[in-house]
């Protein structure tokens, strides 16, 4: 393990970049910050180039990641704790820190699984619904995710951490625009619904079952036009006087329903 | 409308000292904060004592509270920059404060529906999730939510703006220890439902339709041993190598399968 004690190394300065989206987009690389993140990530499949640890953090559970990494060839530096805050995205740190590259998942990987729920999100603004979103699409047996231009990114620190260990197993592609992501979709037989609060069919009376691909629209604004005239609208059935609910709440009841179909 | 242009003027240092859950318990008095939340006080009962303005945020929007807040005997000042500084919590703030009474909900407004599902919360900690748990109860048609002490403070200016205009509409109540909520509960006849990753129940197989208690732990620890004990556990069944979901995410599905059985 090598030491890094400057705040002017070159190695450092590149992994305290990727806090920035530009460079993780140059790059292709992000941080992957916590023994149980990164314990997932060599567990999942995430290519890990660098590990740094905070010198003095070493416990039981970071000897077993910095094995694990020494094990797959990643390079392992042991930093100062004025190198180390360089880089943490957290307060309470637990003293170790991955730079991993980005997987490039590919549509047959998307769509391996045949009639497969897909959810797709439009413009999600907050990193930890976007995250959470994702983790709970796993959960649901939803087979991916497709995230439209105008979402925030999946693998700033804080969407990465919601996400955790979903980040490497679940399949996310991209797309630029609603026609690209609606013709995508078409092609692989999903039938759209886009979550309105106005939605003309009950999410207890849509089938869901399969081949659904779900759209969840941006937190303040909702699905974006392109979506709610493609789509059909899917609400959610409400008591009270509430007008709408939390996004990442209302995808993942809407999610539960496609799941609890699916299995029944 | 007054004007404060002094930070020391006393009755804004006491509505500033409201931020502290100290002063919210011994003042029986809260901040609600930004005109949406505050029309919400004023249509649904909720009594507030003063509202505050930041002098020159005066907008359409704004003056419709000012002159709801004068109908109903509230008290209006206009504040400097500074001063309203004092009492804000948003970085976005428009610009418009107030300080609401603690409404005491008794015990047969929680059970005033025959045969309604109860929320239950035990030690959840984060404000944010705290708020919108409240929020979707609502939504999901449960009659109310009943507190455990160890819960994080629901009038915090974050609980309280996740969970908006429920704050004033439905029923809360707080329970000292888990034997005491166990038996008001028990009392009105509510089977009591524990949130569990391992639990013996699918939701699925659960009849939730009524009388149903579901308690919801912490966002780390999961239900306290009390609860564990004397509750049948409830799973949501999942896919994929998902160890736990989100909280609020996992209350949420609850709630949506109860109302779900209600309504079929």
């Amino acid at each position: 393990m090598d030491n890094i004690s400057s705040k002017d190394n070159r190695i450092l300065k590149q992994a305290a970049s990727l806090k920035e989206k530009k460079y993780r987009d140059s790059l292709g690389m992000y941080l992957v910050e916590g023994p149980n993140f990164l314990r997932d990530a060599f567990l999942y499949g995430g290519r890990l180039r660098f590990i740094f640890t905070r010198a003095g953090a070493l416990s039981a559970e970071l000897e077993e990641i910095i094995r694990l990494a020494e094990n797959s060839g990643s390079a392992v530096y042991s930093l100062t704790d004025e190198c180390f805050a360089k880089l943490s995205d957290s307060v309470n740190s637990q003293g170790i820190i991955g730079v991993a590259e980005k997987k490039l998942w590919q549509e047959d990987e998307l769509f391996a699984e045949e009639d497969s729920n897909v959810l797709v999100l439009d413009r999600v603004q907050d990193p930890g619904n976007l995250g959470t979103m994702l983790r709970t699409a796993e959960a649901m047996g939803f087979s991916g995710a497709l995230l439209l231009k105008g979402c925030c990114d999946v693998y700033s620190p804080k969407a990465a951490r919601a996400c955790a260990g979903s980040l490497f197993r679940l399949p996310v592609l991209f797309a630029e625009t609603e026609d690209e992501a609606l013709e995508l979709l078409k092609r692989h037989g999903k039938t759209v619904y886009a979550a309105l609060m106005d939605g003309e069919l009950s999410c207890m009376e849509a089938e869901l079952a399969k081949n659904a691909a779900i759209v969840i629209g941006n937190e303040g604004n909702g699905v974006s036009e392109g979506f709610a005239n493609a789509a059909t609208g899917l609400r959610i059935p409400m008591a009270g006087s509430i007008e709408s609910l939390n996004a990442a709440m209302a995808s993942g009841m809407l999610m539960y329903e496609a799941y609890r179909q699916k299995l029944s």
